[in-house]
C-alpha cells in the first residue's frame, strides 16, 4: 500500500496547470440582496457548470492525465460512484481516449447515470453502493482503480475549485463546502493554505449522514453500514477514509443539515441566485447561514456549491413545501 | 396622444449608455454537450441574473432616468404589472429616490409581489389584471404612468440585452424572445438591425396566449378579453399595443408553444443549462428547438431567456412529470 502522506499544499497548483485547459471557467457568483440581507459578502462558486456538472471532473481528470503522464500505455479505468464522479470519469476517459466501466448503485440520480452513459462510459447498475464498491475493487485488480476520494490526485484536482476562487477574489474569511468521502473538503483545506493561514475551513453534512462529523469529533472513522438515505444523495458515502481525515482534523469545524433545511436552501438557490444546485451543495449554503447566525457577520464568505445534477424525483420533493416566506423572517 | 413614430435603432445605443452602470453583467451561457446534440451554437442570454431577476429592470430605468434627465422634479411613479415590470419599477424608483405605486393582479406570482414589496414599492393587489390597468391609468392623471411595454424608453431599455449579445458575440443567424406585449422583441428586433441586415428575429407566445402570433398573422391587433392562464405568467398580456406592433410586423416570424413544452423546456434548462428560469423564458428555448426542427441547423441562435422569478408553485407545476429522456430521443 502506497504510503499515505500529508500532501503539500502546492499539489492543488500543479493540478490546476494540469487541467485549466479543459474547464468550464465556473462564476463566483454573487448576490446585492443576499449580501445586504444577511450582512454578509457571499461568493458562491458553481460548479453546476463544470463539464459533467460538477466538480467532480476536476479529480477525475487530474488522476487520469497525471496517470497517462507517468504511463501511456494505461487505457482502462474503473469506478465506482453514487453518480456525479461517475460522469467525471467517463468524460475524463473519453477525452483521453480510455475505456471507463463505472459500477453506480441503482437508486442514483437518472440524471447522472445518463450522464455517464452519453460520455461512451460502461455503466453497470448495481443493487447497493456495497456491491458497487466491491465489483470496481474487483475489476481494479487488472486496471486503473479510480476513487471517488480516495487518491491524492482526486484531492487536489477538486482543491482547484477553491484554489480558482482564492485566486479571483481572495481575502475569504471563511469557507464553505459539502462533505461526503472528504475529497472536496480537503481540497478545499489545502487550497485555502496556499492564500492564508487564518482563513476559517468548514464542512458540512447532512445530520442523517453524518458520519466525517462524527470522525471528527471523535478522532475516530466512524461508518455507516448501509448508505444514509439523505435527500443529498452526492452525501451518502458510507465512510470517510483515513487519507481524507488527515485533512479532515485539520478543519475548524463542521455543521450538519437536517432534510428540511437542505430542501429549504435548494429553494433559497432558485430564488436568490436562480441557478439549479443539487441538494448536496445546499449543504455549503446551509452551514454558512448557521455560521452567520452564531454572530458571524460582515465577513467573506466561499460557498462552493458543488453540482447541479437533479433528476426529476428530487425535483418534486425540493417543491413539496414552500419555504419563500421562510427567507424573509 | 403623442405621435407614434418608429424608431431608430439607435436608441438602443443611447438607452445601454444611460443604463450600463447600474445593471448586473448577465452570462451568455453555452453548453457543449447541447451544441452537439442539436449541431447549433445556442447562446443563450440569461437574465434571470438581472437585477430584480429579469430583462424588465432595463426598460423601467431607462424611462425613469430619462424622465429625470427631462424634468427632475418627478418624485413619483405608478404601473401596473404581473410581477416583473413591478419589481423592475420598485428597484429603479428606490434607486433614483423616487415613490412608486404599483397595481399587481393577485393571481401574479407571489415571489413577484415579494420582490416589488422588498424594494420598497406600495404594492396594491387588485382583483384581476383590467383592475389593474385601470387603477394604474386613474393614478396616472397625476404622477408618472410607467407602462410595461407600450413606451419607447421602455421597448429601447429591454433591446440592450439582445445589444450586449451582439457586442460580446456578434453574427447571430436568429434572435428568440419571448412575446408578452412585445417590448422585449421590439427592443430585440431594433438592437439585432444594428448589427445586421439579415439576421432572422423570431418571438414566441404560448398557444393559448397568442394575440401577438394571431396579430401578426391577420394584420390587425387581436386581443383576449380574460388574461389568458397559461403557465408562462410573464406572457398573459391581453394584447400588443400599436406601438410594439409596429416592430412585430417586421419580424421574421412567430412560434407557439403549448403548455407541455413550455414545462419540458423549464426542466431542459434546469438539466442542461443548471439555471432556474421562468416558464415565459422556456418559450425562446420552444421556438428556437422548433426553429432548428425545420432544418435549420449549424447557425448561432440566440436565446433571450427572459426571467429567473419563479414562485412554489411554477416549480411544482413545472416538475409534475418527467421529460428528461424525451431530450434524449
Amino acid at each position: 500500500m502506497r504510503e499515505m502522506s500529508f500532501m503539500n499544499c502546492d499539489v492543488v497548483t500543479k493540478a490546476f496547470h494540469r487541467i485549466k485547459n479543459y474547464l468550464n471557467e465556473t462564476p463566483l457568483i454573487q448576490n446585492e440582496v443576499l449580501n445586504s440581507k444577511f450582512s454578509s459578502k457571499f461568493y458562491f462558486k458553481f460548479e453546476g457548470v463544470q463539464k459533467t456538472g460538477s466538480f467532480k471532473f476536476r479529480g477525475a481528470l487530474n488522476a487520469l492525465l497525471h496517470l497517462r503522464e507517468r504511463d501511456k500505455s494505461q487505457n482502462e479505468v474503473v469506478c465506482h460512484s453514487s453518480g456525479n464522479h461517475a460522469q467525471a470519469v467517463a468524460l475524463a476517459a473519453k477525452i483521453l481516449g480510455m475505456h471507463a466501466t463505472i459500477y453506480v448503485p441503482k437508486n442514483a440520480s437518472k440524471v447522472k447515470i445518463m450522464g455517464a452513459r452519453i460520455y461512451g462510459a460502461n455503466v453497470i447498475l448495481t443493487e447497493d453502493r456495497q456491491t458497487a464498491n466491491a465489483m470496481a475493487c474487483e475489476k481494479g485488480k487488472s486496471c486503473f482503480l479510480l476513487p471517488p476520494f480516495d487518491h491524492d490526485d482526486v484531492i487536489a484536482g477538486q482543491g482547484t475549485a477553491v484554489f480558482e476562487a482564492w485566486s479571483e477574489i481572495g481575502d475569504f474569511d471563511a469557507v464553505f463546502t459539502p462533505c461526503s468521502g472528504g475529497g472536496l473538503v480537503s481540497g478545499a483545506y489545502l487550497a485555502s493554505r496556499l492564500f492564508s493561514d487564518i482563513a476559517k475551513v468548514y464542512a458540512v453534512e447532512p445530520e442523517i449522514a453524518n458520519d466525517a462529523a462524527r470522525s471528527y469529533r471523535t478522532g475516530s472513522i466512524y461508518s455507516f453500514s448501509d448508505s444514509p438515505m439523505t435527500i443529498a444523495d452526492g452525501a451518502r458515502s458510507l465512510s470517510i477514509s483515513e487519507r481524507t481525515f488527515q485533512y479532515i482534523k485539520k478543519l475548524d469545524g463542521f455543521y450538519e443539515s437536517s432534510e428540511e433545511d437542505i430542501v429549504r436552501c435548494v429553494q433559497f438557490a432558485s430564488h436568490f441566485l436562480k441557478i439549479n444546485i443539487e441538494p448536496t451543495s445546499a449543504l455549503a449554503i446551509s452551514g454558512a447561514l448557521q455560521w452567520i447566525k452564531e454572530g458571524n457577520e460582515d465577513k467573506k464568505i466561499l460557498v462552493v456549491l458543488s453540482g447541479g445534477n437533479m433528476d426529476h424525483d428530487s425535483h418534486v420533493k425540493v417543491w413539496e413545501k414552500d419555504y419563500l416566506e421562510s427567507f424573509f423572517e
